[in-house]
């Protein structure tokens, strides 16, 4: 075993909230073997990314190594923590490991990517283990804000990794069993190498809330509200949409889910048996016979997504059902970061209806998914790791983590993306830095993010466009004719604007002609010339793009 | 006066925040004077607006009656109330009316502009007043982030409006004098026909603080701070930049002040006469000779602002100063609902420089400058007014203001931007809705918000662009030949893919000439052609456009 190691290496997640995928390799130094926990996405926006479909790590390092790697594992069935394994999957041949609501969802991203399912592999809870190379591997319950997610642990012979995933600690959680941080000492013991450990709400300074609490709250809101009542939350968050639809029931309401997502989520939450009593739902088109006060929706876009079922019902008809003065909004959910505007838009539109909106601004309706830093010192606590590696969270999350672990004698490090931990005897230590960054998936295409397609976007977001193609006509070279493209400049008259850029452009090639220049050197005295012309007319420096027909 | 009446029209701030502009009206129907109170911006972001300079009320309704105005007032010198100031003073010739350091904020806006600064009016608080028309307007000091903010008195034969411009109550407010409902109430009295009244905290449901509340929290950290203290702010808001200054000299530290912003609000300040007694800065160059513990930076960019002066720090040097480990940031601010992404990438760079960010989580640290739903419920019970209408606000929170002011007793309406409403012996009634919207700044022409410009330029920005010159070549017309350009498409080879779109558009435009087809049918045969052959190898629809040579 001389000169074998055991490491950590994240991928995406570490440094930032979404995106997570964490490798672990175990052998001998540059032939380890490896495994991928997670392989998530996160969502573009349209100021660093517009129009790009889904922003995946940068997975590069491990598909130049896609032999070596034994196994992917998914700990849960979010975006940030699935939403990459279809795209993967085309580029590295593993068994994929996930208890069975997970691998429902996962299936449906292999099949999106063309990839089969038999590389899928079901598991069942710890003590039930994987193998997957020297790594074994099991899965222990955990509690979140989504069915079946689990914590791993991976034994290799060079020591235990508890690796969280998400979870929160809940000792009444509404669907699954409880959690708590004895749960995991109960089952594991203690002797853990290092605990990878969720890190987002680290910087949260009371004691997270169990799932339960919201229950009373809705179920008041719900009781009491006049005219129909419309609630939101994220689909994958099954206790919820639960407990919301029971509250409807309670107070003999007719239950209706809008949404695609929402639809698909019960489906495979129904279908793996995660849940089994959910109370019966009607279809869209027979709310309409049926008073408001009868009525509880149940829809997609808790944040603001501009398609959801909540915001076409802002703002109109969404399947046939009108929201209506009276009515009621429940977020019951948090507004995620650089998501306030398109939610405040959603809520005035409704306000403007005559709907009361009610969000969680008074911490009623909704808790969190994730440990809170005293539940993360209790965990320290109760396991007793030889070290703490913060994971899943801003830098200043994954600090402020790393910071409670050390107040508490453990040894800890904050390892980015990119970073290799090794675990040995003296504990962790960083080996190497390796180039981690971001994959753009773009219509069909995987494009880096430097590539600069998106920057040339962006630009001409900002800025316009203005193409130009030069022509030699008559005889003599000498005689050029341009023909000018714009897009998107504020010019009053665009075709006069664009004659003018034209005569501009044959101008100064004319000018230059005779100095015989080579076409790359004419090509930017154009786009020059042309820049020039549209600041000094309308104060914007366009891109310019001076083509030779 | 038979058939007079006096009316509210605002054109921008009711029914979103920022923009605010609002009309006042008196006169026989069809030919009032008018006056404008407030000529503000609100400010574009990569989503909606990419690459436009400044967002500006739509005021053509007004430039047709530009004739009619006989006067523009300033509340005070926030961008959102005065930034658009310049713009519109190219096209209305009247006088603007405000307090000095408004009047210095607005000049610079002016000379932007190249209007000249001979239309500007300084006029002092209640009892001085200014006539305007059938308007006799007197501007009551407020409480506010900004010095010199002020309430407007207008008094007319058809009845006296308090407009209270943004305030907030301040017993203590460290600069400037207190203000109390009761202050309004001792200067004007009762026998208001209609407060039209400040609603963009009308939801909060705690009293307001005051600004002398932040002055301990800062001062004790400032104390106990090791090594340099940054503190960001609005510059605008001279009395906390005045108390953090105090704060550093307190604890025996040089003040720096970083960010242009930064000098020009104080310097305005101190010429207006504003502050007095400012402590002693240093010039950056200075600080490198000084112990990190002696040092405290009052820095722009309390909003994530890219190129502000905190901005800089978090990525390097400013000026010569740069953080360290065991620096302190201080935000006395709150983020505005979405920057928080911005500020999250400063306080990641920040912390990742070992420097301890504190921000006002904590709720020490900052205050707003606005009345909460209690503040108002004061001010609506102390003056009584005949009638209430909620301005500067989203919708709810103009609904949540309206509906306060209606338990109260009052009468109340809400009126949205280009809602006209007129005050008649029995209340406020809406009599008309004019078109209001946004206008754009983009370089240097004023666009309007629907003229598709930027509606193109988001879709490039998301698809992409192609732009194709056909040319007619040879003897026989049918021969075409294709100049391709494309722009922002994820092709692995894009001179490749370009010269593939050319032949795909040659071929089309062969294909189809014989049938005589106008070049216009041609166009968008070809541009259908070239967007599907895009789509069909790299999976986006971009923008296409056709052009003959």
């Amino acid at each position: 075993m001389a000169g074998e190691r055991l490491f950590y290496l994240p991928l995406g997640g570490a440094g930032e909230i979404g995106m997570n995928a964490y490798v672990y390799g175990f052998g001998a130094e540059g032939s380890e073997r490896l495994i991928l926990v997670d392989a998530g996405v996160t969502f573009p926006d349209m100021e660093s990314t517009p129009g790009v479909d889904l922003i995946l790590p940068d997975f590069s390092w491990l598909f130049e190594r896609s032999r070596q790697v034994d196994g992917i594992f998914l700990t849960h069935a979010h975006e940030d923590h699935l939403g990459a394994v279809g795209v993967i999957c085309r580029s590295i041949e593993a068994p994929v490991y996930a208890r069975p609501f997970t691998m429902e969802i996962a299936a449906k991203k292999l099949e999106e990517f063309g990839v089969s399912k038999k590389i899928l592999r079901e598991v069942a809870t710890h003590p039930a283990e994987s193998k997957a190379g020297p790594f074994t591997v099991s899965f222990l319950h955990a509690a979140h804000s989504v069915p079946e997610a689990s914590a791993l642990l991976l034994e290799t012979p060079g020591g235990r990794i508890l690796h969280t995933g998400d979870f929160k600690f809940d000792e009444s959680p509404t669907m699954g069993d409880p959690l708590t941080a004895d749960s995991w000492k109960r089952a594991i013991g203690t002797g853990v190498t290092a605990l990878v450990c969720d890190s987002t709400n680290a910087l949260q300074r009371r004691k997270g809330r169990s799932e339960a609490s919201v229950g009373p709250g809705i179920q008041r809101l719900v009781e009491q509200a006049k005219g129909m009542v419309v609630a939101t939350t994220f689909a994958s968050n099954i206790a919820r949409v639960s407990q919301i639809a029971q509250a409807g029931r309670l107070a003999e309401r007719e239950i209706v889910l809008l949404g695609r997502a929402m639809h698909r989520m019960l489906n495979a939450a129904l279908q793996t048996g995660v849940v089994s009593d959910f109370p019966r739902t009607i279809e869209p088109n027979l709310a309409a016979g049926l008073p408001r006060n009868k009525l509880l929706v149940i829809a997609t876009g808790s944040q603001g997504e501009p398609r959801s079922a909540t915001a076409q019902l802002a703002a109109g008809k969404f399947q046939g059902i009108e929201v209506e003065r009276g009515d009621t909004l429940l977020y019951s959910s948090k507004t995620i970061p650089g998501n306030e505007r398109a939610v405040s838009r959603i809520i005035n539109m409704m306000a403007k209806k005559g709907v009361d909106v009610v969000d969680d601004s008074a911490e009623i309706y909704h808790v969190s998914g994730h440990p809170n830093g005293p539940d993360l010192e209790n965990l320290h606590i109760a396991l007793r790791p030889k070290s703490v590696i913060p994971m899943h969270g801003e830098y200043r999350h994954l600090l402020s983590h790393s910071n409670l672990a050390k107040k508490l004698g453990m040894q800890s490090l904050v390892a980015e993306n990119g970073t290799v931990v090794e675990f040995g005897s003296c504990g962790p230590r960083i080996s190497e830095k390796i180039e981690a960054g971001r994959t753009y998936l773009d219509g069909f295409e995987l494009i880096g993010a430097r590539d600069g397609v998106i920057r040339e976007r962006r630009q001409i977001a900002r800025n316009g466009f203005v193409g130009v193609v030069l022509r030699r006509s008559g005889r003599r070279r000498a005689e050029v004719r341009a023909t000018v493209w714009s897009a998107g400049l504020p010019a009053q008259d665009i075709a006069d604007f664009e004659e003018r850029l034209e005569e501009v452009a044959a101008a100064r090639v004319a000018d230059k002609l005779s100095n015989s220049k080579s076409e790359d050197e004419m090509k930017s005295i154009v786009a020059r010339a042309v820049r020039h012309e549209v600041f000094d007319h309308v104060g914007k420096k366009p891109v310019v793009a001076v083509k030779f027909a």
